[in-house]
């Protein structure tokens, strides 16, 4: 294991962590999911969307957020489905979930509304994208090509990651891993985080926060080696942003990073692989910048399906 | 202003706050709001709920959150409306809305199903809990009983909380403030807050946070001080948390504190006031603690409206 993910490193995290909560279920939806598309000679990806949370005391009030809507994890996982990959979404609760990006928030509450005859009913004016939510979530869940897994904190998302992609390594070249997910950078030991509230009195609070193992390229050498990796990276500041991406994709050895800047990530991203870089804009025409991003990747993943590499 | 919420401290926090979006309608809003209440006499209760967002960048990707799901919120909202109280009901966004505490999470999905006919209905397990939160917060609504203002940040929150506190003031002893959210202690100040996202070069991160002044003194000394002020306490530490309700029900001179324990919150409370404590178990034929806890400080509510003080 290389320089990143120190084999010690990682193992302590680990090993320091709170158990996973229904690890056994978890553990059996996803192998089960994954033998199902072996069998089938499926290509399959595992999506990871919204944020990881860093709890900063045990019996957890308060926590680090890393922001993210999901809606990136959940426009890519639609159009992995058309394409024709069974996917594994693995989401923070309470994200935005595949086929309802058009659905308002607090949405039970915003679409329906009491009818004439003492029932309910969806309003009319939300009416198609309710339906539209409703009935690919449906057929996403009864083809048994979407299966959906949440997670919160960052101890149960790199812990559900490390099931999937041990069990996604039988797939080989088949599997790939979309991980767009917002991970922290920094976390708080669990041995070395009190077990009650901290306690304000003092007047002001000094945190000192630990780095995360880098689980990208334990993921690249040890859990699932032969899988296609996009890694994503998001930054603030433009002009440090396609130099941080080609540090990452050499660092951690994935096969591209898409690199975007927060502000208009939702227009453009820039798919750095070792080819070169590619500038994806969302034009006029396109409902969002994800469509022509995923059919890219499907492609270079189908060159590296072939090949075994990828142009 | 005394001791707590030092008058400079206070307008420090507020001068380096990033201004509040749609500050004119949430303004008039609440005004128009209170005006309508005040001219029919009726009693008007500001419940908060849900916790606030500190963020740690301007250009906020990661932030620290107070954890609270908002269920106490919400059922307290649900028995001041019976109650006949008008309530303004200011929430962190995506927490649990009145009416709506039986419905599960990810409700839009988990509820609705598409129907032979190439609709959508609601699913028939979850038809009466969607039923009455679709008709119970249309009625609020309707009615002009309920009034629900939605915050994230720290910033957002207590800036709100001053728009409503200085308008309740008109209506002087009809005013009640149940303090339920989970404020933050600490924040970054905006001022001293980096513009770009924290870089993770480093390996470990050392952040220094600031005391969040305490607002409570300045509501009631300055913004509404002849209104019904109700503080809460929580404390994952048993040994502590009457000393603390205490501490603060002197400190802050509101009229009653509500101490709960992180694991036994939904079952018991205690609230403290210069009368001393009293104790609210639920009981195997209450839906909740709140019945009863909304239900006692009602009664003290217009006890200090008669009087002008409570037993």
């Amino acid at each position: 294991m290389t320089c990143e993910g120190k084999t010690s490193d990682v193992e302590a995290f680990f090993a320091s962590a709170p158990s996973l909560r229904d690890e056994d279920t978890i553990r059996q939806r996803v192998q089960v999911f994954i033998d199902e598309h072996r069998s089938r000679h499926n290509r399959l990806v595992c999506v990871t969307s919204g944020g990881t949370t860093v709890p900063l005391e045990r019996r957890c009030v308060r926590f680090i957020d890393n922001f993210s809507s999901g809606n990136r994890g959940a426009a890519s996982t639609e159009y992995f489905l058309k394409a024709d990959y069974a996917v594994i979404f693995l989401y923070r609760g309470g994200t935005i979930q595949p086929f309802c990006r058009s659905v308002p928030d607090d949405a039970l509450l915003t679409c329906l509304e009491p009818d004439d005859s003492h029932g309910i009913k969806v309003r009319a004016e939300f009416y198609s994208d309710v339906e539209h939510a409703i009935r690919g979530n449906h057929e996403g869940l009864m083809s048994h090509k979407l299966l959906k897994v949440p997670y919160t904190t960052l101890f149960e998302y790199l812990q559900i990651l490390q099931i999937i992609a041990t069990a996604a390594h039988s797939l080989q070249r088949l599997a790939m891993f979309y991980l767009a997910a917002a991970v922290s950078d920094f976390y708080v030991p669990w041995e070395s985080m009190g077990e009650h509230k901290i306690q304000s009195a003092g007047g002001s609070l000094a945190m000192q926060l630990a780095g995360v193992p880098k689980m990208i390229s334990v993921l690249r050498e040890g859990w699932a080696p032969n899988a296609f990796c996009v890694s994503f990276k998001l930054e603030t500041d433009q002009t440090i942003l396609i130099q941080k991406a080609n540090d990452a994709l050499r660092k951690y050895r994935v096969h591209a990073v898409v690199a975007n800047e927060l502000n208009t990530r939702r227009k453009k991203v820039t798919i750095v692989t070792a080819n070169g870089d590619t500038v994806i804009e969302r034009t006029d025409q396109a409902p969002d910048v994800e469509m022509e991003l995923v059919g890219f990747l499907c492609e270079k993943h189908a060159e590296f399906i072939s090949n075994g590499q990828y142009t």
